[in-house]
């Protein structure tokens, strides 16, 4: 007996295009093995929201994006705001992948929330509301009995909160370090090999894996938005993304890469998170990394993390992801959670 | 409100003691975050069984091995089979973490057996019930509604298994290699810098972190099992543990690992499988594999795994683990997911 979970989709853009095509691809196995279909009722982006409750098709929505198209076009139109959605249409669930968007309480947020209270379950690719009102949204889904996932913040199909919230769940956090932004790490690269940093950062934009706006990759603000939720996710962390101290890679230059090479070292967007003085000291900024450790192991489109815990000693894991399949792949297996 | 889990302890080796101490350490926390108290009401070894309904107090258990004591020297012994434990008490969930017997229809694979029958959960760390009995045991399970959990089979504290069932779920495996016995990894690399293998084994018994029979780290034989534990977790693969190529490191030379040295390698344990012709290749062998790659950078006492899946590209995790603490707060992370 194949269960229907009623889904919306907010955004259409890089991680939901490629969830649509997975969802395609997976159908029969989702259906077998998990006893999961899911309809999309309802889709927004800047535009507006689209209603169709009998569902849409998926290819339609695959070809309405690939056409430049935004949802105002859709024949089942609704000339509402975005943050209207959950007034317009009866939902399971809805995937956020909309862009980012740090500034407090700006609509996204408000949408998000009106989600919860609905009763609506909600996976997050997107990071904003979780560095906004990581506290208040976990509160808000336990009112309303609703539950929150959100593995495709953090380094796309990487297992990092899932692995640290469920195997490692009663394990004290040490201290930690990671490669979490795959754009800049690939610039870093591009460096390394005598390339310039705008070449790379139309090459990441190309292939999709760029923010919307680099400027959050490069200045360190994607990376800090991620080692935030981890901290909130599996420590007892409880100051907000202004108590990270955050420098970019903006201004690296060939230089620096150069003379860190000659040390043994690559020069790496590097996250950490140390206890000092019984208070947690979290930064982000470039710094070397040994080239035959595992952090210096991390090149180019991969990301990385090396947590050490009470329990565990070390574990470290890292993935290679040059599109964000891998991340509307975390999408899914997130809904996929929630549904059952 | 504290569900209290009935739960019988098979074996008190390094595991089940280091368990105890986590017990011991963590009792509140568990408590408190998951709601669960483990009474264990029965202890089974070599020498026989002993039950006590109202619990084993911790740190007596402890006490017993310390002192190289065995269940028999308890007041509270049976004298009866060890295999007879499921008709001796009534419990929730069993913990078979004793030696490897990879014997077909072993009286240890008999009792597993008789506690699924039961209605017993079992939490795993031994491999050899999953290697002689993967589909039937799994099947008995779901038809007596009970569960098997095996996360601590593989790598220690390193959730292999979890990541690949629960979060890599609808993605199908492409290829994989690993380095998956830290013993044989500790033996090349104390080969590497000019001991022998001789004093390499001796210290791995010492800390704890060899299997009691030493023969089933260097043969290869313990890296075949993890492979096939892993293969009939995550893919189709029907075969048996003889379908794994296997060879072990014990004629390893020094001349061999400076030869590698010398092209940029190091010699390794390597598990690997491939599809060729649409069959799975399966093998474990010593093969050099590049010092500056994920492989390359697992020394000593790590383990670690590449997966290449379609849909994740590629994902890689290692663990530093020098003593079976990791493995035993694997156990209990399955102790807690199998008790919810």
């Amino acid at each position: 007996m194949v269960s229907i979970v009623k889904t919306v989709l907010l955004g259409l853009g890089n991680v939901n295009q490629r969830l649509l095509k997975i969802l395609i691809d997976k159908k029969d196995e989702i259906a077998q093995k998990h006893n999961l279909s899911f309809k999309i009722v309802g889709v927004v982006d800047s535009s507006g929201i689209a209603v169709r409750t009998r569902g849409f098709d998926y290819q339609d929505l695959i070809n309405l994006k690939f056409n430049k198209g935004k949802v105002n076009e859709l024949d089942c139109f609704l000339p509402k705001a975005p943050e209207e959605i959950a007034n317009c249409v009866e939902a399971d669930l809805m995937i956020d992948a909309s862009p980012v968007n740090l500034k407090p309480n700006n609509p996204g947020l408000h949408l998000v929330k009106s989600a919860i209270t609905k009763g609506w379950h909600v996976v997050l690719a997107n990071k904003a509301p979780l560095v906004l009102a990581f506290d208040e949204l976990h509160e808000l889904a336990l009112k309303h009995k609703t539950r929150l996932a959100y593995s495709a913040t953090v380094c796309g199909g990487l297992p990092v909160i899932n692995v640290l919230q469920r195997d490692l769940k009663f394990a004290t956090l040490n201290n930690l370090w990671g490669i979490f932004n795959a754009t800049s790490n690939f610039v870093l690269q591009h460096l390394e090999q005598g390339g310039t940093m705008e070449e790379a950062i139309l090459e990441a934009q190309r292939i999709g894996a760029a923010e919307t706006d680099p400027t959050l990759d490069l200045s360190g603000q994607d990376t800090a938005n991620k080692l935030y939720i981890i901290m909130k996710s599996f420590t007892d962390f409880d100051g907000t993304i202004a108590d990270i101290e955050m420098e970019g890679i903006q201004n690296v230059n060939a230089e620096q890469i150069q003379q860190a090479a000659q040390a043994g070292t690559k020069l790496k967007l590097v996250a950490a998170a140390f206890h000092k003085k019984g208070k947690w000291q979290l930064s982000v900024k470039p710094a070397p990394v040994a080239a035959d450790s595992f952090m210096g192991s991390c090149d180019g489109w991969e990301m990385g993390i090396e947590v050490k815990t009470d329990l565990y000693e070390s574990i470290s894991m890292k993935n290679y992801e040059a599109d964000p399949t891998g991340t509307s792949a975390a999408v899914l297996r997130d809904m996929i959670d929630l549904s059952r």
